[in-house]
């Protein structure tokens, strides 16, 4: 798994699955870096968080290889799909990892939510620079041509920094006009009036998730949320450490 | 969903399912500190994260009322019973939410993969004091003795103490004596080796999610990991602001 080729390994996954039009977007704007693995799910696993998939087996299978660029699709989740490559048919390392291009924005506490962001922080686990992009309209026809020319160069930029081990990005783009890219705090909020509830033809209540996020903190002018109201492409570095060390010291003053 | 009334309400639920010893010694615990709601998956639901049911309706039934615990199942995830129950039922916000006891540890990386933990941190996401229990024990018939006086004791010094907002607790338990109890940090680590490959009958390959933890930083005596193998019970505070805050500095010197 080392790195003996001067053109980058590309390995892109997302959650909308295989037949989204934000993935083929990315892997066009990928191939011009490098040489690209694209494993997707075979259908859309939006909302899949890091879910793995443990109590059945999964499947992979080639879709098409055509010059630099090899598709594949996977029975799994996002996740499953990097653990795939990574463990059974590359026999180097990725150089990077990129997730998306996700149909609907992953901004604020959506990050957990998220399938896309789910295997970008499964790449990151596994010591690969890992980003995930996302745009804020949910349509299958959102477009993707102002955020394209970001892409290539923040991935190329990112490339050349390096991300700590721990670190990955969560990119996310406005609807219409960019005026510009904001490095960003995860927004505070969380989501309310989550059900819509039906009635099934044999008189059972069944339910639909839906719902709306509640800013906590609206007049803030450092988030991700505020970023992508205000036109800017947002970069919240991300961690897969989530211990709060600040408040180890107060549960160490009790005595358990 | 202000508390009127001084018995905490507290929700539980898990990601093992409704049949899961767990949960039922995890609900025995809970009934001696409050009003008890259980919510659970209707069957295995392991490594669910924070998934949430989007491309599917939900549903959930009454399984049971009985002195001050009332028990339902439902078809979602662990983070969808507590979005059900938050929004759907109940006109008193929960003081508390336990997830667990998991049949399995949740330390370390596996924080990501939970969905014991998935619940606890949506239960934190809306303001709740939230934990979770895990046993470092796959067993159905895992041994929770040990634990138990743990649980309620902890669970009593947490809900005097209150968490701040955004924090919640991942505490796991070593399997067979008890040393004691170490607040701790998620140690740093990644899996390997994680399918088993099979052929079917028709000659098509297949994978078994399987693997094995590797542990980064063996020597360091302050992580999970360690606190586990040494026989105490780790307490690790745990965020769902998942920014790095340290790097935002370097990737703002950086021209996007």
């Amino acid at each position: 798994m080392t790195n003996t080729n001067k053109t980058p390994l590309i390995l892109i996954t997302n959650d909308d699955g295989d037949q989204a039009r934000g993935i083929d977007v990315l892997t066009q704007i990928m191939a011009q870096l490098g040489d690209v693995i694209v494993m997707a799910p075979d259908g859309p696993r939006s909302g899949q968080s890091n879910a793995i998939t443990v109590n059945q087996p999964i499947r992979f299978r080639l879709l098409e290889k055509s010059g630099n660029v090899s598709r594949y699709s996977c029975t799994g989740t996002p996740t499953d799909c990097v653990k795939l490559v990574l463990n059974e048919f590359s026999d180097r390392k990725p150089d990077l990892l990129v997730s998306g291009i996700n149909h609907g924005s992953n901004a604020a506490i959506n990050v957990i939510y998220s399938g896309t962001m789910g295997a970008v922080l499964e790449g990151c686990e596994n010591g690969i620079t890992s980003i995930g992009f996302s745009i804020d309209d949910h349509s299958a026809q959102a477009d993707f041509d102002a955020f394209k020319p970001f892409i290539l160069d923040i991935t190329r930029k990112i490339l050349e920094l390096g991300l700590p081990y721990g670190t990955c990005l969560n990119i996310n783009c406005p609807k219409g006009d960019i005026k510009g890219v904001k490095v960003a705090r995860q927004c505070e909020g969380h989501w309310t009036e989550e059900f819509e509830k039906r009635v099934d033809p044999a008189g059972r209540n069944y339910f639909w998730l839906t719902g709306h996020f509640q800013n906590h903190e609206p007049e803030a002018t450092d988030t991700d949320i505020w970023a992508l109201e205000n036109g800017y492409i947002s970069i919240v570095p991300t961690l897969i450490d989530l211990t709060d060390y600040a408040f180890m010291k107060k549960l160490n003053a009790i005595n358990f």
